[in-house]
């Protein structure tokens, strides 16, 4: 006797096994037993199973529960002021000057308790090791599955403007071994920019990562091209992230490398630019293109995921299939959770989302969907 | 004795006569009484006085209740299925010969009935009578005040192909009377475009309007300068809609006819548009600008005023108080009812917004807020 047998509804699979636009399966049903998927199919096929509690959905559609795969949620303050300032006409040296940019939210999320960090981010370092245990401590506080990630390199702090390669020795010889030792994070980060960190700073702390068992990832082309794509394939991994910039000999290697490309609308709307990722170029390839937040006070402060699916289409012209699996089974694999999450399959966990909606499509349609009518984590309703 | 007081915290106002940003009162307090706002002032100001229910909302931000002051909200179906093909690359042409545009929204809404369309419209013509008629039974039963616009000449129906002269004339022989008399309108709407109607066609419906004592309103100059701006100016309407055609000309004769500008950037990034209206234009001419969601199927599919505060804001470079004000004082402009609500002023009707922010900027800093923590509407939570 299963746990729970939903059933008299549409699935969206997204499991790329199961045949047809989103995987679909139309009047299916869903068995659940310990947290997770025992059987999905056709509510005929299931019809013979029993369950403690059987739960007619009365034609609703039901995906994988949505991955963002790309999110600072953690951080202190907001920058709202900054905002406001440059909209009233305030140019961006008047703002730093005034102590705003991306060094105001360091630190306020230095000034900021740990309880304060886990707080924010419910409904929203320095030591990047506090931001780490906030994301653990919201993982253990809310039903919410979290994957942290170490970003070691993303801007420069002030105090080690004349000693930049003090600040990259300590990510290599303290925060990456902290981190490892203490669990905290599964994978490692950095900001391959002209106004982030170097190709050769990059490739050290990449260094440093995989000799603590730890995965990379890559804030990769975003305003120029550094060629952090080839880069990150150079170093198996798991994505490179945002790529307006990129060029085919990048693509190529992560299409070799078997990477995700992790598009980023949100930050694309929020700075106005106006090259958009090489979609083409990622098809033609067959790079998984994952579609996420990057929620984050400076350069793409939302919380909507159902939003991103609308601009990764409006903006950036994915299809709805395509925008819907950059929140689900590709987000998973630019995670590394790729046979945990991510599609409505037999032995993965049962996260799932029930949408009062006509189809599929109607997630992307709509610009920013109020969200699922239902949230279902390892099988238990949040 | 009043009903309520509420106090401990920040007001904005958003009424023109409070100086400052925001028509701010910090630290204060609001009395309200029969539905209406009897005292509105600093916390000290108004320790005197007592109340049925004193509520400390402990820092919170007030605003006026937000006003969506151009809204299609009634509508049958939606058009996903439209924008998953145009995505995965149907024409225009080939969606319309499968039957879509906006044709297929006219077929649905005729399609649906009366309870149908209310319920669609409750969490989201034909007749244009009968969608009307849901309007106020959705004012009737939800907790949300109604201000309905007959949109008397928006798309030619296809069985009017070659008679477009007697359908202006249904518009005006038939739909105006039948709206005045019912009272099931207080304003008549009308698309002035290519696509659309004509000057002379709006002009004459525009007159039949003025003789059944309704106020007139215009889609004008969205995707070309028809000239519509200054057409609505000779009849006093009250608000020229979309603009971003518009030119000086236009807008001079709006100031003049002290008409509103409203802006409907859900519109504009739906379909990426790369127009933007002159904004520097209408503040030069000191024209009052609105903002609202277009809430429609094919063109603005919304239902987030706070996403269309963020965009004011990012895609047409509004500050954050002229996006609020585009929502409250200059929206209740827009639909004549500035005396009664749009500000948090003594006399108005107490319809409130409670948000838990750090300023008022923060509404249009997150790229679609979540929505405020509380709503009152004359007086009562809703």
């Amino acid at each position: 006797m299963w746990d729970r047998l939903l059933t008299g509804c549409n699935i969206a699979t997204m499991d790329p096994n199961v045949p047809g636009a989103f995987g679909a399966i139309l009047d299916g049903a869903i068995g659940i037993q310990d947290g997770r998927i025992v059987r999905v199919g056709r509510r005929v096929e299931l019809a013979g199973y029993r369950a403690k509690s059987v739960e007619p959905l009365g034609g609703a559609w039901v995906t994988p529960g949505l991955v963002d795969c790309h999110t600072h949620l953690i951080f202190g303050g907001n920058r709202a002021g900054e905002f406001e300032q440059r909209l009233n006409g305030a140019s961006y040296q008047e703002i730093a000057r005034a102590g705003g940019g991306i060094l105001s939210s360091v630190k306020a999320t230095r000034l900021a308790s740990l309880d304060e960090l886990v707080e924010q981010a419910r409904p929203d370092t320095m030591s990047e090791l506090k931001m780490l245990e906030a994301a653990r401590a919201l993982g253990e506080s809310e039903a919410v599955r979290i994957s942290p990630t170490l970003l070691a390199l993303h801007a420069l702090p002030p105090e080690y403007a004349d000693r930049r390669d003090a600040f990259v020795e300590m990510a290599i010889e303290d925060m990456i071994p902290a981190a490892a030792e203490a669990g905290l994070a599964t994978a490692v980060d950095a900001f391959c920019e002209g106004i982030g960190f170097s190709p050769d700073e990059v490739r050290a702390l990449f260094t440093a990562a995989g000799e603590h068992g730890l995965r990379v990832k890559l804030h990769a082309e975003q305003l120029s091209n550094s060629e952090g794509a080839a880069l990150a394939a150079e170093f198996g991994a798991l994505s490179a992230d945002h790529l307006e910039h990129a060029d085919e000999a990048g693509i190529g290697a992560m299409a070799r490398a078997g990477m995700v490309a992790v598009l980023l609308p949100g930050a694309y709307y929020a700075l106005r630019e106006e090259r958009k990722p090489p979609v083409e170029l990622l098809r033609r390839h067959g790079v998984p293109m994952a579609v996420a937040t990057d929620c984050n006070p400076g350069t793409s402060p939302t919380l909507s995921p159902t939003l991103m699916l609308s601009m990764a289409c409006t903006l950036f012209r994915l299809t709805p299939e395509e925008a819907l699996a950059g929140m689900t089974v590709h987000a998973a694999k630019a995670l590394g959770l790729e046979r945990e999450i991510g599609t409505v399959t037999t032995g993965k966990a049962a996260d799932l989302c029930v949408w009062r909606v006509s189809r599929p499509a109607e997630l992307c349609y709509w610009v920013g969907h109020p969200g699922p009518e239902r949230r279902i984590v390892a099988g238990v309703d949040s």
